[in-house]
């Protein structure tokens, strides 16, 4: 039942539901020494606001994050530190139409069966507004990668169907896209399609991709805690992330030897070079490698990362929350219709990449720490004589 | 640096190199009560012999395990269970080709970052050998969920490009395929594609999928132990498992809420007459339901088991280890070429499917365990007044 | 450094420093279904109030308690429960005196030698006040173990070594003695030594003793998580503590086995007869048993309760903040003088008695909960067919 | 249930039964390039060796440890430890006359009430037996230690009422004693109590000192990590252990706080030298301090050591198998007689000694590791740019 706290020795825990009065995150075991105020936090949290790919403001809403301990005089100081957002408006709407009945993609019925009883004010802890947490911890922990020359970049990667061409991509475009679509021909076609979907109460799936750029090789814990099983249960953690992708992912599946194998190289010029110029793919859209020829492996082998950028690949569903007359059952197992009020995104995805970047940062971020001692040599340089 | 350690109330600690005097599992805190001897066990282990899908006996290399502690007549006593299998022939090959070079798609390069040095002698720690622990321990696990009506069926989905027809799949013909793959059609297809690849001194990749049947409803801790993140985490961590998908998994990206979302209902006859037959899909290939119409939620809603089948696909390499000479560095960073000697499995996914499915097996105990007082009332029941 | 989040199964993270904004605790893994509201944990934090062993009010320093989530409709819903109280005063007084200086008996220099600067104000997350989270968890944990009929009591043992009469304990009495002396002739004594420790600009140590009642047999997981193991470390947490003992404790060294040794017995009718009284010790001081003759054990053996009253003590030392002028070493580790001003308790242990409550409380709920499904019997009563 | 598995980064696994095939431990976590064999473990082994406080032999009883893995030419590899030692007589004795009756001062009621039923073959995981894997792993971390220089020295510190005077204290007298009594004067008058007691059929309680030097400050993570609090449970989850000091232990409660303050100086030379003697404590028979003028916090305060040797004290329980006749009750609940056959030494203590220096080690290793990135500095250092 604790499945609030995250990690092993960079350890975030979250709290909050969605109609409650306020949402946090506490980060224990953060380093002492890093530059934090709440303005960097919250630039991350205004990537996850709603109605942004609506191009609307709704601007009132604003999530505002207090920093309420393990701060102090502009470092962190390697004590716990607290953050909050207070909800604006957690005023009981009317829940009559749902209180009973179990929406169909959501986690009402599962949450019944293991509490016995649910907050059933708008999904309560299973909202996608419990994500916040996860993104005030996450702007921790993606500044102190910073600091340490590690960069973690997450984009909308397909939505609806559309795919962004990779060759097209580039790391300034996904601030220029509404949606964090970095190829801008394909976001003008995806923002047509969810403009379409609202007008048809529908909604659209969509995947995220995030590369890690920076990251030395070495990290990682084999067998059970390695970089890739860690990274893939952060994500799939996220609400709605159904499939989780490492390098070539799936296609690995049909893929001979001698192709996937990637072969180390004493440098990889070209890919030095892309990546001094804030590349995320080369010319072709293949994965970036400075270490071996190519990147199938996507910066891990064995769970270990080579010091080539890591590559992820995130599937995301549709917003299950759909205006459209829906069959379900209620509480006593009677078949009935449900139409679920209230204003929704049509679409996860685009708000969900602030979500993964943080969920990615907050696992390296503990996996620096393990692994920092996995060297006698390097606890005899700390400690030593 | 301990990644070596799986779970928080069924705990799997594995341990032992390729070339080592053995190898191991202990599971620590196993529930009193669950009959298990050394049969029960060997039968799992016997599944990722190698050598199977040559239709080759190499008989003699049997891993043969012996239960050390833990269990009392016939039933497991509640204290760690110690199991073993020594290796029988650990004495030092000539190891000088690849002793300072780095394999191509091994994890080799990392180990030697990570730790200063490695176990050159056949992958030490990161050879496949290590899933000999996970099998043990898994079949503590997988004997304990059927004792609770839970089973575990992974098998070969598609290999080398050849993919299982679900509709043609029955739960009896994986063990009718050398290669444990179920549409037996695609099988004889995959077997011809292995033996071209030995001739090519290549390898292949394929799929594993796996279906667990009988799970409650309620499983999983949000947000973070999330039953779907967790078991990406389990699965993510077999070696040579490169994409993990829960139920409809990257197809949802292309998906509307509409055709996404399951729609509750009463009770799902035709599932529950499927499931009765011991089938794992319906006859027209898809996943079987017996709460919802569909499940392209796999099984799992907001982190939690839904009650219906949970459906898992595992994306997995072609083996590194090939016979074709290979570009590559030694440890002083010059480029080289590399030869791997001795005889390597062409493909990693059929003797692996037993190894996804004790992951799975582990990563459900644990969760029942930690579900289990998830309600105050059950508390109470245990241990109240 | 991630030593702020307590627990396995059921968590406890807390944060915040004491001259912060504020202060706080999260509850992560509390079963669903327990009845909970502010007033519950404000009676707990009211008795860790400062200047309540001065007969003085101090009241407008209250902390009040709020709940942010976790709670809803007057019972917890499984999901983590967030509670903060706001430090009314948190301006910078002038800590010019003391940045730059290690305070004796305080844990300044350890601090500055772990993290490279530390929060000088106060103490930062090293002082007492941190307990406040302590105590907001503890409410919940307590609240929780009342309704299973499990009743945790703690009370001043000992101050300036005048030393309780245990013959002469009751339970009423310690809520009748300012300092939660429960022998109020003792408690008399020693508010006499704590006035006169006042004017002399002193500080006076003592001890918490604390009795379980209410516990079955079974609790405690050896060989490590034993039940006396996990609350000699829970209560060693707290500040100030320098010993731990269980039962007999350090009596045992001068015992011999025939004298330390419980004989079991049917059914020890005299204590349960006690225990039904409400008393805490029988009527020679005598820890109460009732299912042995004596109860030496304190309630645990081998690590795991036996089905008696738990009986353990904590030793408290001086508050190292005294008024009068103390020899000591600055930040470049030139000896200096130091006077540390501001208000400070002459004693720790009364305002802690309710701290170590907590922490025990914590910690059986959490043992609770991991010892649930200890017999594979239970787990299939709670999920099995 | 999960209890055999103890430390968060330098993590140990045990098991194995007093009658069971054989014993173990694994060290998951230990850094790569620590010199290690199986002589440097089998000297540990030998101390807890029965028999010896006899003068006796029983040489041919002699644990033999074998490492399986995790070691390779010589060197840890950072992959996990696996060591065994086999019984070499597991073969049922006749343990009727114990197999239905709980034993009184063991574990046997609480294992059935826990599990179900229990291994009535001597304890099984509740028999001391079980300190050989502590000992095993604490060879591992005493090794680590040894080679940054830090060093963990535990002794009997008294026995049968009979209590070392510290001021006649030597490390070399330790081992000159056959229970490991450093004041020779005291040992022989303890061994003369334990040919009584053995002559009485009865059995004695005793303590164990331990001192650490070489320890950095810095080690510990507040609140609820402290090292002291660690330590105490470490201490605590060795069998018959009642009771925990840190420094002035139980004495602090009738200190006043100007005599319980150390005040810092900038170097204490005169402890300085002492310890370059390898003494333990001074002329006086007082703790030493190179950082305070005296060391009543026993080398830790607010939880971090401060630099200063560290002194913890263990009050060890008299054998509870006794051979006279003894009250107690059956599985039914009836009352009966009960006489415990075979061989018992009549003393825990001595044999626990080094038990108790494997656990301090353990806890240390493991906190050096999780301390060592406190700083951010530090991850800069081992990772950064």
């Amino acid at each position: 039942m604790s499945g609030s706290i995250f990690g092993k020795n960079f350890k975030v825990a979250t709290w909050g539901e969605s109609h409650g009065k306020a949402l946090g995150a506490v980060v224990d075991g953060c380093p002492a020494g890093i530059s934090l105020d709440e303005e960097m936090i919250q630039k991350y949290l205004d990537r996850r606001k709603p109605g942004q790919n609506e191009f609307s403001t709704m601007r009132d809403e604003a999530d505002c994050v207090s920093i309420l301990s393990g701060v102090f005089e502009g470092k962190t100081t390697g004590t716990p530190i607290s953050m909050i957002i207070y909800n604006k408006d957690q005023h009981s709407k009317d829940y009559s139409n749902i209180k009973d009945i179990y929406r169909p993609g959501h986690a009402d019925y599962g949450f019944d069966k293991k509490y016995g009883f649910r907050d059933y004010r708008g999904g309560g802890r299973s909202s996608g507004r419990e994500t916040a947490g996860r993104v005030m911890a996450g702007a921790v922990a993606l500044s102190a990668l910073k600091e340490l020359g590690i960069n973690v970049t997450a984009f909308t990667s397909s939505l609806g169907g559309v795919k962004c061409d990779r060759a097209a991509i580039s790391k300034e475009n996904i601030f220029k896209s509404p949606i964090y679509m970095p190829d801008l021909k394909a976001s003008g076609e995806a923002e047509e399609l969810i403009k379409n979907a609202k007008g048809d109460l529908e909604s659209l799936g969509g995947s995220i991709d995030c590369v890690v750029t920076g990251l030395p090789a070495g990290l990682g814990e084999p067998v059970f805690d390695k970089l890739d099983a860690l990274l893939a249960r952060a994500c799939m953690s996220v609400g709605a992330v159904k499939g989780v992708e490492i390098g070539a992912g799936f296609n690995v599946a049909n893929m001979k030897g001698s192709e996937n194998n990637d072969n180390f190289v004493a440098s990889n010029e070209a890919g030095i070079k892309l990546l001094e110029e804030g590349r995320l793919f080369d010319d072709k859209g293949n994965f970036i490698s400075i270490k071996k020829e190519t990147n199938n492996s996507g910066g891990i082998l064995g769970g270990i990362s080579d010091g080539d950028p890591i590559y992820i690949s995130c599937a995301v569903k549709p917003t299950p929350s759909i205006a459209s007359e829906q069959k379900t059952i209620n509480r006593d197992g009677e078949e009935t219709d449900i139409v679920i009020k209230g204003r929704h995104d049509p679409v996860i995805a685009p708000r969900a990449v602030v979500v993964v970047e943080s969920m990615v940062g907050i696992t390296l971020m503990d996996l620096l720490m393990t692994s920092a001692t996995s060297k006698f040599s390097t606890l005899r340089d700390v400690f030593g004589n």
